[in-house]
């Protein structure tokens, strides 16, 4: 199904020329889109246009610029819901980024249904995102966190999933679906299924999925499902919680202000309903439109060829990065999205990655907000080179050249 | 102190050109920045010049790209703790707007201060931002929300206030420094102080006060400021929690996830130092960014002559206005932002609004997120036209012009 690609130094389709930072930055080989994605001139576009030519607030304008400004933000509703295939716009909802959109879930579900002794299920791959807000909420209910492990080469351990699902007081499981700091793409299906089969609810962090797989949320079937705009391409400012209608409709709202309510007393309110029970305030207006913007790019490229793409890149980097004595290379060697998680031996991470950003390859080093999955691999830190559509087989032996440098720099100084 | 400012149609300085807006819609009158205002070329360019040549995410990078981005990101904290005369940079939080620090404070702070029969003490004038959150966490505590009455002419009822400063049980003081809905600019100082005579804390809702007035708030002294970007010619999608560096010190998080915390485990985390506590996840990086170049354009247009300049324009408005029988206008004759909330008598304010609108003229008729506030003044909603600095005389003759037709036609017609 998926056409053939070519590793050119122009990217998928070429579209490494549609980002001005590259016209700009020539020389540099931008390996850290798993922390955040460069973004094309389209995009950039969207959002100049709209306060040159269309922004007022929204929502409650009673004149036609607000008006259009309104139709123009809830039509990005309307495509989001489209592009993840939601099984509803208005359970859709636009937040800061995925971190907050799993606040939102952990604030407002965790704070009512969690009680003395219950336990919400994690893993120890997650990222902090899908772990500190269940310590916090769990913490003022007097609740738990359980963890399940990794498998030694990065995969979740489903044996150790399917027991904790039998947990007495199990209320819910919050997994990520790719990892952020391996690029472990997980059975989300799978797990998905497991958690309906013992009745329980469960949200998945999408953050390092979105951008990568094509997505059919109504078909997956996850109560919770939270991404971010900045890492697909779109600015930064926006997320998404998109959540089973019947689930949210059930819950309170989590922040509380204007465009949520329906009355409003001095001593108390009742609410709106979805999606502005959980929209409080003056939303991240020009960056939803932005947001639809790199839907619109994305779509253009196709879910399925960029998923392709980074699997045969992934591939190609294994195959450059594998035969390299003295490095250490985490992760499974199949279902990945593109990280490449690495160590050099006899090196800290943070010094791999000055060495290679003085050759102009920009990496990530140190924990990369998964701890736990350190502590798991052993290891303090690794370095991270994470790849999307802009990425080249140039990019991939870059750093292997100098990955190859590095190496020998310090096993000559061992 | 102030230059003398001439009502031309160029705006404050002759400002308005630099709203790219008004060039693509010559023809609007817009008087709705009370809501949201318009960006100057300068703050879009900002944003967009980012994206294309700085972009990366912040904090833990280890390459240049996202050093510079990270220091571009911080540079503006500092920039905006000098601008609005802050205690100290660290203890500014960048929010997506004013509502969600509210909404910080309510849950941080709200939650782990208020016991079951606490009191906070609102005011019937506050925006919905400033009185929801504290309904949400008072509900969780068995806590209560009392207000502050109105007086008849839209001023916060000073004596009522030193009065419930006594209640029993009052553990936190939020009033809004100047109404969304009135313009009315309330004695921040004297707030500020007769709270702290009682020993209350307090928060002053800022959001329609930063763009109007100079600031000084380590003079002004409020435990809690907050406000939003996207009412002062920055873009949608920040706003600031500005607060008192030892009681934000002593605050747990509010939103968990990466770059708030110190340590995590699967079970528990520990939790960094101000500001990053309080900073959970992706920040808004280039909204930020373009907030600190709407503070630039700010401070040089002058805090100061923007506040007399509105003051002009609103004094001038009364004077228009105020001979129009069959107008009611609403809030007191001195001591107001740039705000005219009226309503033609016998006609609904959302008609006066679209009436206005043929004529190309912008203003949002409704409650204005201050339901307790209609119910005082006895009205189900008003018709609000707001000032900025891009506003010139023609508009304020122009909104006087449409009215009078208005008032004629619903005389002749009731």
């Amino acid at each position: 199904m998926t056409e053939a690609v070519s590793y050119s130094s122009l990217g998928l389709r070429g579209c490494k020329a549609d980002f001005p930072l590259f016209r700009h930055r020539p020389e540099l080989v931008f390996l850290d889109s798993a922390a955040s994605t460069q973004k094309p001139q389209p995009v950039i576009d969207a959002i100049a246009d709209f306060y040159a030519r269309g922004y007022a607030n929204i929502h409650r304008g009673a004149y036609r610029l607000s008006a259009q400004a309104t139709d123009r933000f809830e039509a990005v509703r309307e495509r989001a819901a489209q592009f993840f295939k939601a099984p509803a716009a208005e359970s859709l909802i636009f937040t800061r980024n995925a971190t907050e959109a799993v606040n939102l879930v952990a604030y407002s579900w965790g704070l009512h249904n969690l009680n003395a002794g219950d336990v919400v299920l994690v893993s120890e791959m997650e990222h902090h995102a899908n772990l500190v807000p269940w310590h916090l909420v769990t913490g003022l209910r007097g609740a738990r966190v359980e963890a399940v492990r990794m498998t030694p080469d990065g995969r979740l351990d489903l044996e150790d999933y399917a027991q904790k699902l039998q947990l007495p007081n199990l209320k819910l499981v919050a997994l990520q679906h790719v990892s952020n700091a391996l690029g472990t793409i997980h059975p989300a299906r799978q797990l998905v299924d497991m958690a309906h089969a013992h009745g329980k609810p469960i949200l998945l962090d999408g953050a390092q999925a979105a951008p990568h797989l094509p997505l059919n949320l109504t078909e997956l079937g996850a109560d919770f499902y939270v991404l971010s705009s900045h890492k697909m391409l779109g600015p930064s400012g926006v997320g998404c919680l998109i959540a089973a209608p019947d689930t949210l409709e059930a819950m309170p709202p989590f922040l509380g202000g204007g465009d949520m309510i329906r009355e409003v007393y001095a001593e108390r309110s009742t609410y709106a309903d979805l999606p502005n029970r959980f929209e409080a305030g003056t939303p991240a207006i020009a960056e939803v439109v932005g947001f639809g913007a790199a839907l619109d790019y994305l779509e253009g490229l196709g879910m399925e060829h960029i998923h392709a793409y980074e699997a045969e890149l992934f591939h190609y980097a294994l195959e450059q990065l594998n035969p390299i004595e003295g490095l250490e290379l985490y992760g499974p060697d199949s279902d990945r999205a593109g990280v490449i998680s690495f160590n050099v031996r006899g090196a800290h991470a943070h010094d791999v990655a000055g060495f290679l950003d003085e050759a102009n390859i920009g990496v990530r080093a140190g924990h990369h907000c998964a701890q736990p999955l350190m502590r798991a691999l052993d290891v303090e830190s690794t370095a991270r080179a994470s790849f999307y559509v802009y990425n080249t087989k140039e990019d991939v032996d870059a750093l292997a050249r100098e990955l190859r440098d590095i190496v020998n720099f310090f096993g000559e100084n061992a």
